[in-house]
């Protein structure tokens, strides 16, 4: 871990287990594997972005924990992973049920007292702050135990020492904690953090910020003292705040083929920009067009090019032959 | 079959087997199997939304035969089966090819002399109407044999004579009759029906109704002295006049993976919470909300729950995690 | 049809449906299709080995009847079809299911009352005989229907009449008829064929011989006043009479994927080889190498080259690259 | 529950998720998706055997539980499930990857905390014994918690209680416990036991037998008060002693696709012909026969007729058409 | 090559290798196998239409080259085939990957140096023309090499002299070639041909044509003494000028699950119109319906009916069952 | 690449394409996607035995060929590849198809003029052999175009300069060149080759080699002056001399899904051993059961783990659960 490494990431992956599309958990027969996480699809879409990018987490030493890696090392991303004994530890597990209107997507999560919920800082690699830029986590991580949520704050904190950019997206997740839970631990983190990336309606039903987008956006950063706020507005684009600026990003219109990690997309395709040293509202443009081109690929990673992003901001579209 | 019954079905299910999306039956490498009947589709619908049901039928005692009850059974109906011996007898089945527009989808039916043809009543278990609230049957079986359309009148008189209340889906098939010998035949049977289910559409052309959807669902209520009549008019819902109410419901907005089977969904909720003890308006809502979700899953079955229905009454949907 | 036709079949053939490896047909959720008829693969081995040939046969003018023409097509056999409406007839079909011992593989037919059973020999192409070196048949044909029979001497007639070479496959099927019903049709056919094709089972079993190989080949040859009498003996390979000489072939080490056609493959290898001017012996070889590369390749066509025929031959084997 | 039962098991079933044949868990990109477990196993393959057979476990109300229980019911198990919160329970899932010498099968458990782990004799319905004819369960159940223990031993003495006979499966699994600890509790459960299976291995090492088959089974009987033992060999078939007399069974050549489930199957056809009437040396025939059958067939369950287990007893075999 | 032919085609066709919807060339494990060649797709595309169609190429004689004609065969194309040695030679390739906006589609080509590159008129059978009624080649073909591009005057000119109608689609592959260097093969190309089609949008950019859409379809015409210009305009329908006419033709709404091979597919419906003997804005309407029926069909060849094209002009939708 | 390295190796890898089991290259419609080449094989198969390998190699900057370069990075090897422009080049491709006697396994390239066969030593990094322990390359390599042979040369002898250990693996290939060219090639290549690895076959066929095969390794040995000689002799096994001594070892008996890669399998764990520091005779015992294990796994690498061959070495197999 000795090189210049540009992202580092922590928090946890899955197996995704999902059903072809227009069958169901009870009744298929057939499971496609892929493998999710937020903080993963988020190193993974800025590797192949060209971003050298690191992955932080804790995994059980079995086929099951090894082959998170193999996906994750195909797509360029180098692992940093504190392995388990697999006689005593479990890989965390999602099943995803894809389904339109009205049926919607159905989650069903498998991931209790997996490995990960056992992390210490002290297990993973040191010095990995070394000659780092940017360390980004979610709020996933903290709402997975006790360690879990140590090892967050251990980790930002000395990604703060190590002079590292912070950056945290919201994610929360009403499967795993309440909101008055997930507040309390959120607000603790913001003062480890620079960027904050978060849903505008999490903000509103979680952070209970009131008013319009941009008086959202900026009471959190004045309140927790942050650099910049992204606030994410589904269809409606993000906005960010940034050194006194608003900045506001439409979305590209896509076809959707599964909606599953692009947020994380837009994290990847924002950081990338910023790490190559781009400007906010240059990042807000990274950041719209890999999730765009996110939505048309399944799975919950973006396996996209530069050449891909740079196409969507020039507007080509249609059949290249 | 001694406990209480919710709810009797009657009819044949055949084998569907279908490409691949894209793909052609001339030309496909790969069909899938499913099973699919009208009244069975209706018994599986209701059984997963927690009704006590059973299925009556006539199958060959072969692999094929077995295969469609273990279907059925696995979504908890319970069968009363005449089975046929296999060295003389064949299950009916389809080709159900999916096209968009224009080309439509196709169905190829390969029914003719199965061995449900030959059924008789006396084949069928004793006592089946015993404890039993609701028979149901459609318009297909009679189109099937003579023996078929001699067993549907002999079932729905003993129905009749033990107070079970019968409900009658005209599901007009061209493939199988004229819309002559199919009126003759629906007409003289109307007289054993308490609900009638009827496209607007085929109570103009097959019927031979007029007017409006309330004075041709209130004209087939007097002339056969029906109980209640429901008109179900695609896109635009149903309405239903009964007890000289009537009452109206629209469509829930569904993408649409698989529509063969939405109308025998809808008289699956429909029936479903009328057993419940629901007025006919509940009941409009349930079926509207069971062929929604139909409309999203492959095959004839609406594979959903109870839960599923009652969010999409509630208005629930997007990505639950 | 005015071109020099090398060999010309009529026989049924059929859609075949098969569950993956180790699935079961009341329990897979998927079929492999392909077709499959004894007097079609034979033309469709042959003209994989360059012989032109055409398959004679009835089907309903529906996607599964037009399926199978293409798929024949596809290996090079013109193909001369009385077209049915496809509104009343159907294609015949059957379901394979490949087991190992001791479980064996299964066959279920759904054939009857398919289009095949209506034809007559006027529905087919006239002039079908000239310039024709050789017309083949099999035991299946009569055993289909009244009218398949007729057909069946219809057609040996002809083409006795038009100085072709007629060649007969026994292949006795349990499940269409009895041995006696089965042995009075075979002997009222012999009377029209130059070349038996026989197992030795069926030709005790069934046409009732007695003794050893040579015995019951060559009192078929006389008893019959054919000219050539081909026993097979499964692994024990096969036995020609012919001119008063006896050849016996072994048969070639395969490794068998799908058993299902190799008699077939047998006599596509042999009548290639007599109609290349071969002698009886080196058509045994050709029909022993065909028989053997047929077994490794799922299907009931023997989808193989000239060159690997010879290679065969030559005893090459092993990974060339 | 009322009517009566010939069988009824308890204990875990799982998920099963699989790789195609050739592939790894690191790497494969599709799970096979099936349930498996020791109880409902025998369960399904007697009810195959026209056994009405029941099978008692604990799951999660969650499309995973759900389908479980769809599967059984398909072979025509009743079921009597405590159904546990989605919200706090999980389901037991394996991971199978089949592979070859030297590679050997590998199974990856991933069953910790699963619902059934918290099962509750008095969460199941009540009244299971009424009109029962045996009980059957497997050394698997009590090693999986403490709580599952205490409810194999509650439902035992039920058991004899209601006079009903109780049949035992030493299956002891190396992954969930010593050999020390399983021996404490397996001796303590004999007491309750009629017909104890035992691999001849396990009699060794874990039950810690002495001398030859005879000698080990013997004993087993005498120390234990038991009135059959049936040792199984693996190749070398199984011995039974009861009632003062030795009874010995080979096995029945099959092509294995899948050895899983074998030994479940050979209880499976035992209890049936038990259950039937048949005495022991036809039960071990006929355990003998469905476990070779078992083999030939994907999954945990024999998916079998009774018509096959006596084409196999009859020693028939080859392609039937 | 002695019989009527309604219509000889030319030109190469490959291999086309797809991976799953919303999988990508770089990850997916799996290519769906089609062919593809814009000639034969008209060649097969008409054939369905039951034209008598010929397609002629140059292929390596290996299991790559023989699937490209089995697959032709199969859809009733007749071909005439110059076939390489398969040590030095290679089959053209293409692998698309089908991508929703804003990723769009993909085509990868791999077909640089096949054995197409080299074709020779003297290659082909000969007499091609005899009793031919049209011609019809594209631009790709010249573009592929210097001896392409040779044949292509050849067969043209050949065509003239035989009094054979000479088609021509303009099919600009910016992979291929330059605009300049495409323009001037073109035009040296447009005195041997009688019939353009030709998208407008490459009417301008590589034609350098200006005006409306009128405008250039008529300069076209009479620039280069064409007998007719059939001028596509995407969404906007085609427009054709002819005998000093002109004629517009909308599209039908379609579904589209497979675009490429749209244009193809047009041609093929106008071509078999004309051959049949009908004007041009009924070739127009055929062009159109049979577009539309191909975007909802996988692979690059419209796999349809001549009943199907009927059916969308008459305006008729729907299931039918 | 500054940090230490084990094992270099280089060549080209290609795209696998393969279609399922018993069908054809001529019929397939579906192909497994793999990637293959004797260089990255090994070093694959050694990263797997936590060997820190580095593969040199030339490709296309395209999704085909980045996809060979995540396959590899997923079984933890990096990548220094000199990238060509996609525009210009192409991939090596090979389709195999896998068949059992008498048809074999047949491979059909299509890797001539691809990206690899202009590499130059100067496109790839710099400093490769910098704290390297041992460079592996292939008689595959100088046989696919002079540039190739000139760069196989040159980086031989820098890791001969560097005092690097240089491996070389026979590897005839008789579809790339004659005997006599490659045996004027292999001559001058083993003055810069420490460990050679040579089937005996080709040993004698190739090199002219005469004798036992003690003989020929001896032979080999001192005409050449390498270090150790290990002749391959498929399941006799393999023979290495080296420090005066010889060494048998015999092979582990293994159940072949396919046997692509068991050469290179056997090289990686003898390599890896070697590396571990083990001697010769362990080094040959590792490459055997790494060879085994191969053969069970589908596709060219060894995907296996230290474990699983130590679990072959101590002798243990069956189902452990």
């Amino acid at each position: 871990m000795g090189r210049v490494t540009d992202l580092v990431t922590f928090g946890e992956t899955m197996l995704r287990l999902s059903p072809p599309r227009g069958e169901r958990l009870e009744t298929t027969r057939n499971l496609e594997v892929q493998t999710g996480g937020a903080e993963s699809n988020v190193a993974a879409g800025a590797a192949r972005l060209d971003v050298n990018a690191v992955w932080l987490s804790k995994l059980p030493d079995s086929p099951l924990g090894r082959r998170i890696v193999s996906e994750l090392r195909s797509h360029g991303v180098r692992t940093g992973i504190a392995w388990a004994d697999p006689a005593g530890s479990r890989t965390g597990t999602y099943y995803i049920e894809h389904g339109g209107d009205p049926r919607g997507t159905n989650v069903v999560y498998d991931r209790s007292d997996s490995a990960f919920t056992t992390i210490e800082a002290s297990e993973l690699p040191e010095g990995i702050f070394e000659n780092t830029t940017t360390f980004h986590t979610t709020g996933i991580t903290p709402a997975l135990s006790e360690a879990a949520e140590r090892t967050t704050v251990d980790l930002l904190e000395a990604a703060g020492e190590a002079g590292v950019t912070r950056t945290f997206d919201l994610n929360y997740r009403g499967k795993l904690w309440s909101p008055a839970e997930a507040r309390k631990t959120y607000e603790s983190l913001f003062e480890h953090v620079d960027t904050l990336f978060v849903p505008r309606r999490d903000a509103i039903e979680i952070l209970e910020c009131e008013g319009d987008a941009v008086d959202i956006a900026h009471g959190l950063l004045t309140d927790h003292d942050l650099e910049t706020v992204v606030l994410t507005r589904g269809e409606k684009g993000a906005l960010a705040v940034s050194d006194g600026s608003v900045h506001e990003q439409g979305t590209f219109e896509a076809d959707t083929h599964d909606a599953i990690g692009t947020g994380d997309a837009f994290v990847a395709g924002f950081l990338t920009r910023r790490i190559d040293g781009g400007a906010v509202p240059d990042a807000l443009q990274w950041g719209a067009a890999t999730a765009a081109l996110k939505r048309t690929i399944g799975g919950d990673i973006a396996v996209i090019s530069r050449e891909e992003v740079e196409s969507v901001l020039e507007g080509e579209s249609g059949i290249d032959r």
